[in-house]
C-alpha cells in the first residue's frame, strides 16, 4: 500500500495525535510513549531475527571518542552533518567573562574548549577500536545499537537530527563481509516485509559533502557495496529505513584489525533505523497501534 | 548490605564481566545487553510506581535547542558540566581548510560554527517551553526519560558522562510542587527499599561552580529544597541513585509558565537514575541478574 499523505501532513498529524512534539528546532521532537514501545518492538523483530548469530549485544552512548572518530573519514565526507562537543574547563574569571558574553546575547561558546568526545556518527563507528589486533577465525559478528546524529534540520519526519540504528556487524574475512551483506540484505527485506511494508532494495546514494563528494557518490552508486531498503513513509520519496553495508577495508585499516591469517579484515553491517520503520508502520497502519492487525502486533510484541 | 568494593575494583569487576566495555574515555562505556535489560526493568519499575499519575509519558533526545538551554541558569550553576554542539556550515573551501589542519593534527574545530542544538543538561529542562502560557487547574503531571550528558570524566562508573534520569514533574501550585516533592521522595525510598537497596535520604549537595557557586550550594542545603535518595554502590562513598527537588518558580518564571489563577507556576520532579540504579543492583546483588532473588527479578520483570 503506497504511502497517502505528504512529508508535511504526516508531521502534522503525528504532532496533532500526540505522537511526537515539536521542540521548536527542525528534526527534533519529542517522542510518546506510544512512539517508544513500536521502536522497541521494532528492536525485538530485528534482534529477533539474528538470534542464529550468536552475536554478543551493546548499547553505545549518543557521543564517542573524539580519538575514534577522527580515524573514520566521515569528516572527509560528511563534514555538513557532524557534531563536536565543547565544553567548559576555565576558571572563576573566564565564567565570569562567559557569563557577560551571554547576557549581552553574544557567542559565548567562543569560551568553550573541545571535549574529547563528539556525536556518534554511525552506531557502529564505536565498535571498532575495540577489535583493534588479531581476531578469531570465522570472524567476529556483534548486535549493537547507539542513537546516532546528523545535523540535518528538517520538516520531515522521516529526518530526525538523532535517531537509533540497530546493528549486525560483521567482522573478518572479505568474502565473509560480503556474504554477510548479502544475507542481512535479504532478511532485512524479509523482516519489513513480514511486518507488511512495501519495501524494496536499491543501491544506497549517500549525501557525500561538495565537489570530493560527487566522486564519492558515483563511486558508492558504481562499486554498489551498499544498499539502502526503501519504503513509502510519505507521498514525497521512498525512504531508506535500512541499509546493508560492505566497507571492504574501510575500518579494518585505519583501526588494524587483522584476520586470523594476517591480512586487513574487511567489515559488512545491516543497520535498522528504529524511528524511520516506526514511521513506516504508523504510515501504513494508522496512528493507534492498539489496532493494527494482530499478525503485526503479534511480531512486534510477542 | 554495604557494598564491598571499590569503585576501581568495581569497575575492574564490571569490564572483567562483560557488562560494561571500556571506549579509553573515562566515564563512556559501551553496555551490555544485560546491563540494558536491568535498566529497562528499572524504568519498567519506576514507571509501574506512578501509575496511579495519569501522566502522559515522553522521550526526550539526548539532545536539546540550545536557546531552551540558555533560559535556564544551568550556565551559571555548572559550566563545566555542559556539552555544546558545534557543526560544519561552511563551503568546500573551508572544508578543504578544515581537512588540512585535521590532517596536520591541529584543531579542526575552529572551523565550526554552534548549532542550534546543545546536550541535554537535565531530563526535565527540554519539557518547560511545550508549558508555556496558563496550565489546567490542579497543575499538570508529566512522565518523562532522557539521556543526559555530564562532562566529569571519572573513573568511578556510577559517575558516567552520558545517562538516563526517569522523572516525574509537577507544574502547579507551590503546595502542590511541595507534596510532589514529598510524596515521591517517599515513593522513590518505597521503590528502592523493595528492590532491596539499602537507601536514605539526604539533603542535595550539587556541585555548583566556582565562587559564585559555594553560595549557591549553601543556600542549597539550608532550603532542603532538594534531596537525594543515596545508595552503598561502592565502599568509597555513598551515591546518589534518585533525587527529588521542588524548584519553587525556576522554571516556571523563565518559561513563563502560569497557574489557573495567573500566579507563577511552581516546579518539582523526582528522578530515577536508571543507570546509577542498575549499578546498584549488580553490586548488591552480582553480576548475573539470573541468580539475583526471585522478589527482585518478579519487580523488575513482571
Amino acid at each position: 500500500m503506497p504511502a497517502s499523505r505528504s512529508a508535511e501532513q504526516f508531521r502534522s498529524d503525528l504532532l496533532s495525535a500526540g505522537i511526537l512534539l515539536d521542540t521548536g528546532v527542525d528534526g527534533l521532537y519529542h517522542r510518546s510513549g506510544t512512539f517508544e514501545r513500536i521502536a522497541r518492538g521494532v528492536e525485538q523483530r530485528a534482534s529477533a531475527a539474528g538470534a542464529d548469530q550468536h552475536a554478543p549485544l551493546y548499547y553505545f552512548p549518543a557521543i564517542m571518542p573524539r580519538t575514534v572518530f577522527e580515524r573514520t573519514d566521515y569528516l572527509k565526507s560528511f563534514p555538513d552533518l557532524i557534531g563536536s562537543i565543547d565544553t567548559f574547563v576555565g576558571d572563576d574569571n573566564d565564567h565570569t567573562a562567559l557569563l557577560q558574553i551571554a547576557e549581552a546575547g553574544g557567542d559565548w561558546t567562543e569560551k568553550l574548549t573541545p571535549a574529547e568526545v563528539v556525536m556518534c556518527s554511525a552506531a557502529c563507528h564505536p565498535l571498532y577500536p575495540s577489535l583493534t589486533g588479531r581476531i578469531a577465525e570465522g570472524g567476529v559478528r556483534v548486535e549493537c545499537q547507539g542513537f546516532v546524529f546528523r545535523h540535518e534540520p528538517s520538516l520531515d519526519p522521516a529526518r530526525m537530527q538523532t535517531f537509533r540504528q540497530h546493528e549486525f556487524v560483521y567482522i573478518g574475512e572479505p568474502d565473509g563481509a560480503v556474504a554477510h551483506r548479502d544475507l542481512w540484505l535479504q532478511r532485512g527485506l524479509d523482516v519489513l516485509s513480514g511486518l507488511g511494508l512495501e519495501v524494496e532494495p536499491v543501491v544506497a546514494n549517500d549525501p557525500f559533502f561538495g565537489r570530493a563528494g560527487r566522486m564519492l557518490a558515483a563511486n558508492q552508486r558504481d562499486t554498489t557495496l551498499k544498499y539502502e531498503i526503501v519504503a513509502p513513509i510519505t507521498t514525497d520519496r521512498l525512504t531508506a529505513i535500512s541499509s546493508a553495508n560492505c566497507h571492504q577495508d574501510h575500518f579494518g585499516a585505519p583501526f588494524g584489525i587483522e584476520t586470523s591469517s594476517g591480512s586487513v579484515a574487511h567489515t559488512a553491517c545491516i543497520g535498522f533505523g528504529l524511528e524511520r520503520i516506526t514511521l513506516a508502520l504508523l504510515s501504513r497502519y494508522g496512528l493507534d497501534p492498539d489496532g493494527w492487525p494482530a499478525e503485526v502486533r503479534n511480531q512486534l510484541w510477542p
